[in-house]
């Protein structure tokens, strides 16, 4: 990195924390109703800093809800733009008395900033917009074309992002070549890396019937079927008890390989089982013959994620219940389609419900599709370079299980490749109490995103 | 019968009819404070009723809540004692807009009385009533010994009678040689019957955990239990998806088989099966090898009254669930123990728990013992003798289901037999609205009842 732009990093770091400290003051709950006026202040104020950075075009972009702050650099003639993305708003804060310090009126205490939105993702967006300011400042130019797109609902629903996303592809202002989204992991503190996969996601939800209303099990247990035990049976049938594999027809059938080469660094990332289960209370399982990275990162799961049936009160009801119903969800890997896995598990449900018993879909969610980018793809390669670079370390390619739903919309909508290079740390207590970022951990993402950008002009 | 008394019974139809209105307009409702002083007026109104019809020492025996309504006649020297059992207090009577007239306002309409208590149990309890009335107003005198008790939390919980009856078997005021137990049913309107057994009731709650916590379907999906996929391997383990047997070990080791004699007469019992399914909205099904009665009385049942875990609101979250819950109840016959049905089932779950998911028990009940007399008991026989008379058909022998709990605290607490004969029918509405009983089907009764209490003295 250029010695000028670490220079005025240095110099410029303590204004840049109370910034940041200004940024996450601000109670941007998309969720509360009750905090629409500092939803929409803390848009205004990072529309200001975006012109105060040096950046144009700054302004809100109207959506169905809350706006998307939106700003510009496109004077990089023959090098690609980069669409940054962040987002300003956070999950509510309650339960407020669980907070060590007011949720909303942050401190820099032990190297560290508890804040609602520290880590997620005012944090990670402020370090983008850091390392912008540095290199506008130090050389009155960026490396390379930049849109810088925040928005207000990543804690709400995706509803208002996609209509926006429609509109953007036809008027072009989100266009450009690739997608930096701040909004994403890193393994451990001293390791930085690139998340190369997304899990995608769907969902359905089944209701499972054997009689018109309830029964006494005294006048009639024994003599008719009842809907808790059809339902176990059909959940029992979803997965092999002994091998852990969805036995679906079909599910596994469009899973691509894991490549080999990649298989072969999890195997040499961090990883100390006995003090993750020892952390989740809970024992690793899963599909026999493969690792628990490959199960989380390569390869399909389905898990009940609730269900329910009969009489749940207090002590007893002498009920036969004469419906269940359950929710189940999937995670896909590449090349399994959500619509595809779902007429699938449809099908299964259907031939499966035992005799005696009917199921009925309550509701069907294709959420997402399954992202992946190879690690040849230069965008990759960019933010391993950066990486090394901003945290002076061997970096990690690795993948995530869950969906970041920006990323396969960006995809979707504007056909862009996202970069998913962010400092969020597992310990960070993103959407619970007591949040935090550390401001060194912060001040290596400002330098890792500068010399993404950088990366850019290569 | 003694022409006397049908005499009496016809000429005093009317006046006990206005009276069993009045019984009825009392709101009784024990369940809930609001009706405290209704439920008091109707046992002061019943202790008088009890001494106008010529009993002795009619009054209220107190208990730990509502008080039990008592009388005697005991100058039959030589003859048997019988304990006529019935309860004052109701059900509720909401939701109130369902019912046709106000459940507390009753008329006679269409030969029916409709109200709450009707049928359950005012109804038979006065028919009982009825039966001792004509026989002290025409003859002076009973052939038997007689105890009436009517208790005033049938509707609530059993607690106050359990301590009233091991006061009771102290002191002897219920000192009887057979109970009468006026709280029961009748297969079909022109089907008088007795029923001879009655099943056990025992029941618990346990809880499956696989985590500490729920946790995301996203991040751990594929690579940890979850908890709804172990109850459901656990539901499936307790009972043969094929067969329809419990497979819990030792659950049929005490079952005593079923006397051959009583199977062929269930087997010439009033039976429509396809009528039945209509009605329920299932289809018939259990323990292969046996008929619907008989594995509605005579076998053994396990059943999930009711079983919840995760997320259960609107739409979706994709946790992996860390714990889940389930109701077991099972309905016993002779010689199951309930506490040692538990011991077995507690054992199974413990023992079937699948690896990496720990279960423990919330509660257990050990609720009832089943109860059976042989149909060659005397009571028995002199129920049979007596509904014969009364209704002027054969009657029929048959068991129930559930558990009348009165019946097994009797022969815990006092030593004695309960005999089941009364009159209610399926399609009463007990317990839900528009509850009434048929005036002719009550008129039987009383005749029923009158001649049970001769048989006594043969």
């Amino acid at each position: 990195m250029d010695a000028a732009v670490l220079d005025y990093l240095e110099r410029s770091r303590n204004r840049r924390l109370s910034q940041l400290l200004e940024l996450v003051r601000f109670p941007s709950v998309s969720a509360r109703q009750e905090y629409a006026a500092d939803v929409a202040a803390c848009a205004a104020w990072l529309r200001d800093h975006l012109e105060r950075i040096g950046l144009e075009h700054a302004r809100l972009l109207p959506t169905g809800g809350n706006p998307i702050v939106y700003a510009d650099w496109l004077h990089a003639a023959g090098a690609p733009t980069v669409l940054i993305y962040g987002h300003y708003d956070v999950q509510p804060s309650d339960p407020d008395e669980l907070w060590a310090s007011p949720p909303f009126e942050p401190e820099i205490r032990d190297g560290r900033i508890v804040a609602r939105g520290a880590s997620d993702n005012k944090g990670q967006i402020f370090a983008a917009l850091g390392a912008i300011e540095a290199l506008l400042a130090v050389e009155g130019r960026l490396p390379c074309n930049v849109r810088v797109a925040i928005e207000g609902e990543e804690e709400l629903s995706a509803d208002n992002l996609k209509a926006f996303l429609a509109d953007a592809a036809r008027s072009g202002i989100l266009a450009a070549d690739l997608a930096l989204v701040t909004d994403s992991t890193m393994l451990a503190e001293d390791a930085p890396g690139v998340a190369v996969a997304l899990r995608g996601m769907a969902a359905l939800q089944f209701c499972v019937r054997t009689a018109t209303a309830d029964l006494h099990s005294g006048v009639y247990g024994g003599a008719v079927p009842n809907a808790l035990q059809a339902l176990a049976e059909i959940l029992v049938s979803l997965k092999d008890p002994a091998t852990g594999r969805v036995r679906v027809e079909g599910f596994y059938d469009a899973v691509r390989p894991m490549p080999e080469e990649e298989r072969r660094s999890w195997a040499q990332l961090p990883f100390d089982a006995n003090a993750l289960e020892a952390e989740l209370g809970a024992a690793l399982a899963g599909e026999q013959g493969f690792t628990s990275y490959e199960r989380m990162w390569g390869r399909p799961a389905l898990d009940v994620c609730g269900a329910w049936g009969g009489y749940q009160g207090e002590g007893l009801q002498t009920v036969i219940p004469a419906e269940a119903r359950a929710k189940i969800s999937c995670r896909l890997v590449p090349d399994q389609e959500p619509e595809a896995v779902l007429d699938l598990l449809e099908r299964h449900l259907q031939a499966r419900a035992p005799a005696r018993a009917t199921v009925s879909i309550d509701w069907r969610l294709a959420a997402s599709r399954p992202i992946v980018l190879p690690v040849e793809h230069p965008g990759v390669q960019a933010a391993l370079s950066a990486a090394r670079e901003g945290f002076e370390r061997e970096p990690l390619v690795f993948r995530a299980g869950f969906s970041v739903p920006v990323a396969e919309l960006f995809r979707r909508f504007l056909g862009l490749d996202s970069v998913l290079l962010g400092f969020i740390l597992p310990d960070e207590n993103m959407h619970a109490p007591n949040e935090f970022i550390r401001v060194d951990v912060f001040e290596r993402g400002v330098r890792t995103y500068a010399a993404f950008l950088r990366e850019q002009a290569r």
